[in-house]
């Protein structure tokens, strides 16, 4: 199955997406409303036969939702505002460790491929969907570089779960594009900085669930900016792969349904290049994951003034 | 004024501090109940006279709320559920900058005094009360180190926020401990895994607001390990000062309501020992910040072993 967050007007649903329409589960459970992911996170076991005959609910003369076709709706994040910062991983391919050392954007340029799981996190904030906008702050950084990456969702709550009972915590798998400023990730040592700015991970178009495909077989990943190719690898290349990560990751730290695990990006990133192809203005960027589908983007130039609300504390 | 979280009879308060007493504010506004942290912060400007008058209301005949010991409640994290990671600031006291470079738990010996703020973050789930035992998980780490560290609380959202208007978007002020596992530290390259165990980062004991205490002044830190004075220094001698950490997070990323930034350790820690001098079970941590309070936990060793929770999905 595949979930999807959408605004249809001026309303925000989840939905079940089917060949190229999408149907909401607002009508699902008429006694307990299915209003958000997080809802179908939380009940999918519970809803599962009624998830499995939603799109037939029509065509058998049961009252069911309507399908609205992709292009008449808005699609979001599917996980528009995830509980606590999404959960990274950093040189997980090969041959992008390789290249992000050559690279003069890291700190550690020695590192080369790591011997265990690097992470860090990016703010829920970050979170953008499908179309919107990737935000290049005019003055803050000159260095915005892409990253096309298979991310898991949570779907149970563990600690200290075993590498080969990872599957069982899996939900299911979107997109995340890792955008970074290079600049600012160099400056601070530590990457959360260069990985925080607003409106830099984008994030969809949906959530495959993991009975549809298997994240831990070897996907497809592919990344064009403008149309041209610049990233190509397969999950099959991850350095640890997803039941290792999850393993990793909660040995001492509860991951919670609603997580979200980026798992890395492949060699062919802006920084990469010599000279660096960055990111600017006017730019588009599109990532393919093979079993997933497509996420794309924009790059619009802002500047980058303050912007503050509320009255004074 | 001072806020703090608490739990009475089974039931979970915001309320003030007066002396050896807190008030709940739950009677505060009866159209519109205050009863969490995050319910304070938002409507500070709007509460304030009222907030002002509420340990005078009993005495002055009107209905006001009655003041519990703070013995006889349990005081919680002042913010037991931030709405998303902290923000935690590295190496921004000289002194700790150089042991911990000495220590051989650094992945970049020669970095010294930072240029520029190194910012790592937290999970919310981390986040403990004072009292509460902070987690050391058999087989997880070998080396769990504390750090003493004052925390500003922000109160107004802000992006691009000029140093010089930095104290207009802070509610307040409180203490982190900023338990590290300083093996997961190490060896996972970035900070993240080695800062994020379960119950890692003890809060509290509540909330200074801005008005009370000027943490841009020198505030004295200190910490104890069992008794024994391990740190002390003074928030002066910050490397980078809070308004410039403030104008630095908030120059790409909006700033919010409810976030937390620790503004890092001085010297002291267990790592800067030789031989290094880290926790164990039945030892108690005691952080105190002039102006703020004390912060006092204990260390309790568990087993790593697997908790997992809900159905499969």
């Amino acid at each position: 199955m595949r979930f999807a967050t959408f605004r249809k007007a001026g309303a925000v649903h989840v939905g079940m997406v089917d060949g190229d329409t999408v149907r909401s589960l607002a009508e699902l459970d008429a006694a307990r409303p299915v209003t958000t992911m997080t809802d179908v996170i939380d009940r999918f076991g519970e809803l599962y036969d009624r998830l499995n005959d939603w799109p037939h609910a029509r065509r058998d003369g049961v009252r069911g939702a309507e399908p609205y076709p992709l292009d008449d709706v808005e699609l979001l994040a599917p996980l528009p505002a995830p509980h606590r910062n999404l959960l990274c991983v950093g040189k997980n391919y090969a041959s992008h460790a390789r290249e992000f050392d050559r690279s003069g954007y890291s700190a550690t340029p020695s590192g080369g491929v790591p011997g265990a799981p690097i992470v860090f996190t990016k703010p829920p904030e970050s979170v953008i969907g499908p179309y919107a906008p990737i935000r290049l702050p005019r003055g803050v950084t000159g260095c915005l570089d892409y990253g096309a990456e298979l991310a898991v969702v949570i779907g149970r709550r563990g600690r200290g779960i075993r590498a080969q009972d990872a599957h069982r915590h899996i939900f299911g798998y979107t997109i995340l594009n890792d955008v970074t400023a290079r600049d600012l990730q160099l400056r601070h040592g530590q990457w959360f900085l260069g990985k925080a700015l607003d409106d830099s991970s984008p994030m969809g178009p949906w959530i495959v669930t993991a009975d549809e495909t298997d994240g831990t077989a070897a996907l497809g990943v592919r990344c064009w900016v403008n149309g041209e190719l610049r990233q190509q690898a397969d999950t099959g290349e991850l350095v640890f792969g997803i039941p290792d990560l999850i393993a990793t990751l909660s040995a001492g730290m509860t991951l919670y349904p609603g997580d979200v695990i980026a798992t890395g990006t492949p060699a062919g990133v802006g920084a990469g290049f010599d000279p660096p192809r960055f990111l600017a203005a006017g730019d588009t960027v599109r990532v393919e994951i093979s079993g997933i589908g497509t996420l794309t983007n924009p790059v619009a130039e802002v500047a980058a003034g303050a912007a503050t609300e509320g009255a004074d504390v």
